[in-house]
């Protein structure tokens, strides 16, 4: 969020002597956030616009995170007109309600003129329909209207995350013409590395990057020195979709047109780097069998968002436990069973899920499809062998030697061996099936996975034991 | 990779009609592929040289990676002069070792001349010395200069990924004989979307944004509009520590400076970008006990990446087995035990993941410091409690029922509680600790925690049951 800009750093959190506001770990320095503090106590208006005035507004928003509650909303009160929304967009979603809910509309409203678009729709977007009513009816026409049209968008596409300010110029001006506009003209974006070219319909003709632009003699025409746009991106498409074609394309930003193909808004790449972070931080979230869950949700939203995925682990942990009371008879005759039991299922679930991470990255990085995809089933069953031999020699000989019964330790490792077997299969096919099938592979595998590495761990161990001792 | 375009999309993944190589799934279309492996079979250099030439890089190198190795080779030579190698910076490494590898030197030096240096550097860092060194050698004098500068620094810092063309002018020069420069100079970098400003001795004194010179007057001086830089991003930084940057201070590209605070390259974000998307997806790998693999790796690569992690779990799973072996005895009298033991150790292991997943990653993020510690962990402990009564009722339930026996159930119950609740303080305090000590969480994190849930879930489970059946 916040306008990119092109330029050394201000205050890095490696070194930032001038204002240290960070520590050598990079978290909010104590001192700093004591000072803080203190003038906030003292509700000393002043030293809080001097200090926190000259902060960047990413900085700012660290220093609202390490506040508690009641410093935060002291802290943009006090600083009234002085404190940039744009901090907003750089905290957690309930910190962020948290603040803004402390304020009233107008205020709000107030605030909101001075943001870039996509930074006013970031804040707009969370809050109760009324209150966004009733700031959005506050604004100035103009405004109102462009931001509407942003929340008109679904959540999570182009048209949510654009911004509504660029440069856009006919194709017939000369270059000298666009550089004299870009002298006079007041009102143009904080700030912007391309400029747009358009019809009188506003439909989107073309773009030219700025240093194109000062490269080139004044008396060029600009549809000569522009580069066709023919792909701009749908305000419509999914924010993921287009962060991967930035991604693939190296773009810094890019058109972003409605139906009609008219220039609606420009996309940044640096809010395109928001959304890659985020997707990644999600599909870690969902690997791990965690919800869009935020540091700052409270014990019962964690707890909620923590509980689907718990009970779909207890049906496998019943389904699993049934497979051993197949084998009581067995169990009570040789405990030894009972004692091992766990490490068969534990090491081929282990093993399954290092192949599941592998084939579930490489489908969201879109690096495992239909050309690749045999060859790497293939692989993952080799790897499982491989590794299912060694780990069952070793396994196989601890435990013979342990209940001194090479019985035993050969039931272990052939159990061992086709389960580790099985759990590759299982880790690659599993994400395959689920991906092909439309379901999110990170989500489902790993319930699919533990279950039938359990499953099949067991039965094997103590089927073939059962078997081999002649307890059928 | 490849230089950033700021530009509509030339052929999106979605979709590109003009030259459809893409199908809906965003993979290579497979006729795309059936013509190209055609031409390659024929040695149709010229059908080659026209449809993968007029390819975006990017593109080729998706192609590259859907076809089979000698038909990769194939298309490299038959290309000739017109494959352009900043494709290979967009292909895994073992693919573009294979394709550099059947190259001659010469060929390699020759192609190198066209590519940024920031991509000449990626493709020749992972080459043999003596390869290297001979490329080099067949340089142009100030090309090889520039190059043996990046690759002096050491892998995975900023001064390997700069780019070391850009554009510099001294601080008196005014606004007008800037651009006049740029309309002249013919060899300018390919895109920029900034330029610094030096001392006669090189010296950073600061930066302009190209939009930022396109709105002022031609007489003003470049010192008079200039951002000061006073924190260039140090040519050893490490990549991940100025992504960071570039992330908290939304930049689109930085200055690099060496150790006397001399301008020596310029980093941009697209690489940026890539270095983002690498770290995400190592983060993910390491928790999921996979190492730095990739798809291309062959059988024996994956499968050593893999053992370490499996073996350090074997140690856990032994150790669990061995806290089992205590209760021998009572397992021997109550098989009951033996079956429910693995629901009380399993459901444990997931509900410490998801607070471990939770950590790890508010960890990465610097979202977790010590403001927020404190809450964190007593959230968690809360947490815990909460899912661990919920779990606990409904699993003591239904083992009561099974067996039909009140105490197993009751027993499970107590032994659930105890063990979510162990699982979510050391699913936060582990990661906590690892980092403290200068670990990384994400690694080591998993294995210390089921490490705990068995050796908890079991003991608690079998111990409470010995104890309450009188079995000591």
């Amino acid at each position: 969020m916040g306008e990119p800009e092109t330029q050394g750093i201000d205050g890095t959190p490696a070194d930032a002597p001038e204002h240290g506001i960070y520590g050598e770990d990079g978290v909010i320095a104590a001192p700093f956030l004591a000072h803080i503090g203190a003038a906030i106590a003292d509700r000393d208006t002043l030293a809080l616009k001097e200090d926190v005035g000259s902060l960047h507004t990413s900085e700012v928003g660290d220093l609202l995170e390490a506040l508690i509650p009641e410093q935060r909303r002291a802290l943009v009160q006090l600083m009234g007109e002085e404190f940039d929304f744009t901090a907003l967009t750089e905290v957690d979603e309930a910190i962020r309600l948290d603040i803004v809910g402390s304020l009233p509309n107008a205020q709000i409203a107030k605030a909101l003129q001075h943001l870039e678009s996509d930074d006013a729709v970031y804040i707009l977007e969370d809050l109760e329909q009324a209150d966004q009513d009733e700031i959005l009816s506050r604004l100035p026409f103009t405004e109102r209207v462009r931001l509407r049209r942003s929340l008109g968008y679904p959540e999570e596409t182009a048209g949510r995350r654009m911004q509504t300010e660029f440069v856009a110029v006919p194709p017939f001006w000369t270059v000298g013409q666009t550089i004299d506009y870009m002298r006079d003209e007041q009102n143009l974006p904080e700030s912007f590395s391309q400029i747009f070219v358009i019809d009188p319909t506003f439909r989107l003709v073309g773009a030219v990057d700025l240093d194109r632009i000062l490269r080139t003699k004044r008396a060029v025409k600009i549809e000569d020195v522009m580069r066709e746009t023919r792909h701009a991106i749908p305000a419509t498409m999914d924010q993921e979709e287009a962060a991967k074609i930035f991604e693939q394309y190296d773009l810094l930003s890019a058109a972003v047109v409605d139906e009609n193909e008219r220039l609606v808004g420009v996309l940044t790449i640096d809010d395109v780097v928001d959304v890659i972070t985020q997707e990644a931080e999600e599909d870690l979230m969902r690997m791990g069998g965690v919800g869009d869950e935020e540091l700052s949700d409270s014990v019962l939203a964690a707890g909620r968002s923590r509980v689907p995925w718990l009970m779909v682990n207890l049906v496998t942990a019943f389904l699993a436990a049934s497979v051993i009371s197949l084998f009581d008879g067995t169990i009570e005759q040789i405990v030894a069973l009972a004692i091992l039991m766990p490490i068969v299922a534990g090491m081929g679930g282990n093993a399954g899920s290092q192949t599941m991470t592998v084939t579930v990255r490489a489908l969201a990085t879109r690096d495992l499809d239909i050309y690749n995809a045999g060859r790497i089933i293939r692989r993952e069953m080799a790897v499982g062998i491989l590794n299912g031999v060694i780990f069952a020699t070793l396994i196989g000989l601890v435990a013979g030697i342990w209940f001194q019964d090479v019985n035993i330790g050969g039931i272990i490792a052939a159990a061992m061996i086709i389960n580790m077997f099985v759990a590759a299969l299982a880790g690659i096919l599993i994400p395959l099936l689920l991906d092909r099938l439309g379901a999110d592979p990170a989500v489902a595998s790993a319930v699919f996975l533990t279950t039938v590495t359990d499953v099949v761990g067991f039965f094997a161990f103590l089927g073939l034991a059962t078997w081999w001792f002649g307890l059928l």
